[in-house]
């Protein structure tokens, strides 16, 4: 296969596209399409202060690896969970963020829940309800959580997560199976800033996962390979598998169910909601941050049960 | 596994409802199911004149079968489309039909292509663009036609059709991965009558394709087995295949996908459209049926074409 530009031999096929690209411009592509629908979505501007989510994984790491050379302030955040059971996922997730972050000079926070709170996530999500089966639901608060933290105390404008395509249309694909409205009609790349919220950009959700595997092989970036392992088996990754099914009988299926998606919800499909979707917010009075639960924010309530 | 009924040997197993069931108490349960259904969504009364679209497999005969038991007024309406190249499909599953009709005493009217057209629907579909790859969507334009023609010619008051959960799942999932709009606004087991066109209705849109075959088997009605040989490969058997997965692995996806699309609907996820989804109808010059083309129907127009 010929790369589309230059004629040169392809390193990648993106049948998507209906177009195959050699490793030069493959690496000024993607960044260029980055920016096209960073602009396009209106999701920051080279004034604005972004903090990027980083997990060590090779979405987050391109993703800032991007917005670097594209020559915006980006700052990273590390969330260390304590997920080292078994593997040191964790451990070994740090030390290439780190890694990543000297070798470019970049600013990185880490936040580390057992040095910060006294309690790794397994352990938390062990102890409560929440987490009984899977850590999953009280990993995704903790990170909420963290993530508005550091971006309210250190002034940031706007929090860059690396959900890809893959991960968007898999999302959709659940919220769709279940007819749920309220999220159908929240989720967007953009979410605006509200009540001292940080607003919430998905700069890679036009990106298969495939591409993103390539860019960051391309750039030598080193990334954790392994999938968190409490991920394992959940309905997340059963979706993705049917949706790469499908995209392999009929090339373009995810991202055309996605970017359809946003067009027909862009002109009108859905009903503007008679209730407000997201309640009013509050500052909870432990932690500062607007909360929507009664009173006490669901985190600091969740800390409280365990620290009991 | 114990019927949940009568504690007797269950025959059929349905997770969705978690419940399993023995052969008498099915035979009476899916009846009961479909009656509460067709009073629900008001699809018809007792009073009402119904044409069955029977194509002699089991969802048609099934759906036949139950409207008979539960005292309604149904005939049956067979259309022959001479699909007959290699396997007697047609011939087949007309004689099935005739079968079944006969010994209950039931009305049908049969359409024959050949006989009444002069050309079988293999033929006219090789002979028009439309059905350059697939016979599927001639066949679908000339069943519609023709179901409308025969319940104007005959008085009918309402027009059903042996669609299933399995068939507006599938349907579902398509309209969804598209984002198709129209489709989906329109989607629903009731389409009311308008401007001389009878009024649709799907009795069956809460029945698994194996609860209709588990009904035919028991009630001993014989249908034909085999699916038209055109169906193979085609998009909805992928889909079906795929939310077959699903519902292996989460019961009652299906039923939950389907129901709760039409409850988000009914509560107003989705916009009044701005413009009329199905624009103004006017009567076809030349067989009399309403139509939203361009003055003569599709269906005349692609008859004109094959005649030339």
């Amino acid at each position: 296969m010929k790369c589309k530009k230059c004629g040169g031999k392809a390193v990648i096929n993106m049948p998507q596209h209906n177009m195959g690209l050699c490793k030069d411009d493959f690496l000024q592509w993607l960044p260029e399409q980055m920016q096209k629908h960073i602009k396009k979505q209106k999701m920051f501007t080279p004034e604005e202060k972004i903090l990027v989510a980083v997990s060590g994984g090779k979405d987050s790491l391109a993703l800032w690896d991007m917005l670097n050379i594209l020559g915006y302030q980006a700052d990273g955040l590390y969330i260390a969970l304590g997920i080292d059971e078994g593997i040191s996922y964790s451990s070994e997730s740090q030390r290439l963020t780190e890694k990543f972050a000297n070798a470019r000079g970049l600013n990185l926070h880490v936040v580390n829940m057992t040095a910060d709170y006294g309690i790794d996530l397994p352990t938390l999500a062990k102890e409560t309800r929440r987490g009984r089966d899977k850590p999953c639901s009280s990993c995704g608060l903790v990170k909420r959580h963290e993530m508005n933290r550091i971006a309210r105390d250190f002034g940031y404008d706007v929090l860059a997560t690396g959900h890809n395509l893959d991960d968007e249309a898999a999302t959709l694909f659940s919220n769709t199976l279940q007819w749920n409205g309220d999220y159908l009609i929240r989720q967007h790349p953009v979410l605006a800033e509200r009540d001292g919220l940080a607003r919430k950009v998905k700069p890679l959700f036009r990106f298969y996962e495939k591409e993103m595997a390539a860019y960051t092989l391309l750039r030598g970036i080193e990334y954790i390979y392994d999938e968190c392992p409490f991920a394992e088996g959940s309905t997340s990754t059963q979706y993705k598998e049917l949706l790469n099914q499908l995209e392999h009988e009929h090339p373009g299926t995810k991202i055309h169910f996605f970017t359809k998606f946003l067009s027909a919800k862009k002109k009108g499909l859905f009903a503007e909601p008679t209730t407000k979707i997201v309640p009013e917010l509050h500052i909870c009075p432990k932690c500062g941050q607007p909360t929507s639960a009664h009173e006490i924010c669901t985190f600091c309530r969740m800390m409280d049960r365990v620290n009991q």
